[in-house]
């Protein structure tokens, strides 16, 4: 069967918009051979052992999941007690974008905090620490921080260490989502380790597809004293693969060597183009671009004009405020044909968003 | 990275020991062709549905998802109210090898039947009739037959209509656990529709990593009022993927063509050469081959010299009982060269298997 | 044994600080007489029945329940498909006060709407419409309402009944959590099927504890078709007592004449003399009283002082407001003397809290 | 309101078709003065832990609940990890009674062990020792048994001792659900301590209703360090009542001094004299006589002679067996009366049941 690619090539809506990395794909093919024990009984899986503890230091084991949600929920559960809730920002992804799957595979309660740009700080836990122990107040057990977080933002490591180390004074665990973590460290120019095990993170949920693989996360936990039961979690949450090796050699084709930096570089270096671009126009962004996303106040008949040709997201209708992503396979010239469409329109419209009511 | 492959080429563990089928990896790779919307609106999945009303009939949809567990536990929630249970056997899937899944995840209760050959009938869920209402039971609301079962024997389309009609009778939703029903298919040289839609079947969980693909599986509905809610139940179960083409892709491989039979009447093909082999060493087989398992009391150190060379599973301690399962990639040759081992070490060890204590 | 009442006899810390009322305990007594059926199927449980429906209309039915978490739970349980999620508000109890119970025992995410009142509006149930159907969302199938609220305000009948024609036009069930809903009706001069049955609400959690029950409320179904199952539920929610007819005989002291009635109007009577006596003090109220509470900015050394001979809760620490709950039993001369000794700290140490940092 | 009470007094049903004890209801009388701190923080809740302590040792904490079910689901939660399973008897009231609430409310699924009377042996542990670790399969990591069982019969402390040891060696935790401990304690003649904390038991549901109260039992907790966050689950379990003292003043008054003794002794005297009373009937009783129920094979004409006038239940229809259960209000007097009914019935009738189909 020939299904008809659609045109054209690349949007601006998501990084899981791509298809796989080549070399993914490669790792793919190759790992195709004879049979192989499964659900991770297999070499591929013992090989990201030794390539996981590479980058996140001696204690890190990983378990390769299938989805984002999969990866946080599973590392939720496994970094709280029966009992606990995690608190979280009101952007987060496992707060909008999940569906209350962690409310319902986990029965975890999120306690969102508002936020401007997606981080938290050591004040936004503080704000909890008088129900600890409240029979009737949900208990902080967990913090989750979103590394990119969902405003395109980063925490510098110091900024997870601050947050890290007042969760643990409060006895909560700390969860990262990382599923776009290498973004963070590309832009910040620190290895995986210094962004996490270094500063006290207990487990991230490791982003793969975001970032060139086909399907599959992992994960990666870094204090198995705070974060027990991850392998039987993943089976009862439904998150474990048969032919594991499939996942785990994705897993291996991104991160043995550099091309989830590769990868990541190129998506923020693609986003600065744009940011260029979108700044020439006189558009006005609504936070800095520390990752792959360009937030921009759009008007609507310019976001219109795009629309007949590209993708993109909806942020915020209130303000008028669009999500523009950069992925891993977005040329120079795919950011170049955006932005002087971009720029013809905002010439025929006009760069003024409405006040929102 | 080089991972070496292991020896021997193929086991007789499991078919999901086996790789990915050429043709699912190539449409893999054909898929891998600039941006697609994410979560399912890409064109392999819409095209998906046209190939499941193709083989399943005019009302059938197909979600898909990541695995087999994944698949049974989102379509026994879609099939049952909120304080509903399923009846199923001792020996199905879902009751032994998920983990608790469908509890943790659906609040599912699972009224185990003791079977012989692993084959639900109208009398095991007249069992249950009385319970209906009253509020101290649980109560049952799904009946779920795996096809081919984990025995490796197939229901007719006649057997299937019975337990349906019946569970219709007591108010019940019909789901088959169809991780192997391509094997019933084609042991009983019907259609896929003739072995569900026609016989009553409310919601299968349609197999695919077992039948050569790589990863994925799929929920596809048949009666979507008595199985409804399954695209939110599938993303609360965090089973849907985001580059939910990759998935569809080889699912399209599998079932837009005639591969999902073939792989299956070669797997079914190689179980009745091992049978044969194994029936003339004078081994007792324990359930007659229906599909592409042999079950076989094997001595313990018969089975300690073939497990120098190959993988299989113990099914049951108690009465020497292994389990050997042939995949779409077992050749004749990787059964004769078990069934003369097999051969040789009876003879020096003998068939008696001792007396279950 | 013998153990000592606390001194002084009444606080002013919450309506469940109260014991019994002496007409309930001597329905509990007079049903003690030798065998009944258990778990409802008795005499006392069969007369709620019709006492519900002389007070909500002739569908509803009753379904005792053991505590306000359980009759909340269990309700919007029942009124929202597996998949669903509730809307409420930032106060609400289901929300703040039950340690995320209906996350863990239900599954459902709770939609927060921040309230300066305690009362939803249509509109805020139109930020959730966009969401409904995107698989990533949460899904709002049940808008809870708290009459009267966690801060004493009440919704009229109109009111509700914009929410739930909105609500309804959404495909969302209109859930009231009444633990204090005779104080509403009260109030409002209005019966309760006024306040609930006429104006759309689809079930009630209509309380019992804190308007002079020992223990115990009532689930009460007003449309058993959005709300199914509730017989069910309960069982498996741990709501079902097993010597039921003690709750039902409970209820029926307070419902089948006007107990409910001259327990709220008296409860409501002694806060509105608790607010004239704080207003003469000079302190700020900072919500009307239109129940049995008073919220009351009280500068903390005035606090510390009538903490040495009342308790009465924190309700938010970042500007000193306290909450004062009168109860059915609570004297004039209980608020008297608290005014006394409110009025002459207040002298003492002036009315004045700092302003909120 | 006058409802008449059911005719006759008191029928063989069940002990929670009693009533309250009248010393029971004096103490719920005598505790209703003034208010007291709502949630256990009264001066009965903690009364009840120095009474708690006195019968089960210096390490027991009390954690009244609501009924019988919930004392069971927040005791076997906090036993057990996020991802453990129970291993009870097919008998057992968790799964059979309680409409899947263990698995609704825990996510708990339960591994049930056929027995022919009610008690687990270590070897039934054993038959799950090597899933233990296994990601596919159930983890066992509670052992819940009945004391007295469901068939009426007892563990003596030796058997308790030997189930206990082994779990704890295979890392698992020891529940005893003690709806009826006090008949097991009275039958044996030895003390509550010497039934649980000194043979290994960590965790107890403390019976209450079924031996004199309205409603309510206890979670006791002996190893605090293997049964963490009782406090917490109940919240969220949703079975801390608010107005605790009306639960607590009833415990002590059954636990404080002997009461409890002689309502057992009392329920299982009783059962003995209707025990010698069928046995001069020539009916079969199916197994022994050890607490306060009596399983009589009952043929089908003679049941429906005494259901003329009493309630009892079916056990096993086809064995034609049926309960008869005594309370702590039976008399002996009612006991002579259905012996005589009986005896007269089966003169008529026969003692022969029909063989089981």
């Amino acid at each position: 069967m020939t299904v008809p690619p659609p045109a054209p090539a690349r949007h601006f809506a998501s990084d899981n918009y791509a298809g796989a990395h080549p070399e993914v794909l490669a790792a793919v093919t190759a790992a195709n051979v004879g049979h192989a024990p499964a659900y991770g009984d297999d070499p591929w899986t013992a090989r990201l052992q030794d390539v996981v503890a590479a980058r996140f230091g001696p204690t890190a084991s990983a378990f390769p999941v299938l989805n984002g949600t999969g990866a946080n929920v599973v590392a939720l559960q496994a970094a709280s007690p029966r009992w606990g809730a995690v608190v979280c920002t009101e952007q987060a992804h496992v707060h909008n974008d999940e569906n209350a799957a962690p409310e319902r595979v986990g029965g975890l309660k999120l306690l969102a905090v508002p936020t401007t740009d997606g981080r938290l700080t050591p004040a936004d836990l503080d704000r909890f620490a008088w129900t600890i122990g409240d029979v009737h107040r949900a208990q902080p057990c967990v913090v989750s921080l979103t590394q990119s977080t969902e405003l395109g933002t980063v925490y510098t490591p110091a900024q997870v260490r601050a947050v890290a180390d007042r969760a643990h004074e409060l006895g909560m665990a700390v969860h990262v989502d990382g599923a776009r973590l290498s973004n963070a460290a590309a832009r910040l120019d620190v290895t995986l380790a210094e962004l996490t095990t270094d500063v006290g993170v207990d487990v991230v949920s490791l982003g793969g597809t975001k970032n060139g693989m086909l399907l599959g996360e992992a994960v990666v936990v870094l204090d198995p004293d705070r974060v027990p039961g991850v392998d039987l979690l993943r089976k009862q949450s439904m998150q474990l693969a048969s032919k594991a090796r499939f996942v785990s050699a994705q897993l291996l084709a991104l991160y043995e060597g550099d091309l989830w930096l590769r990868c990541a570089r190129h998506a923020n270096a693609m986003a600065d183009r744009l940011r260029a671009g979108v700044d020439a126009t006189g558009l006005v962004t609504t936070v800095p671009t520390q990752s792959n996303a360009v937030f921009v106040q759009m008007p609507a008949p310019v976001a219109a004009d795009l629309r007949a040709t590209w993708r993109f997201y909806d942020w915020d209708r209130a303000t008028s405020t669009v999500r523009l992503m950069c992925a891993f396979d977005t040329t120079p010239d795919d950011v170049d044909a955006f932005c002087t469409a971009l720029a013809a329109s905002v010439r025929t419209h006009g760069a003024v968003v409405p006040a929102a009511g």
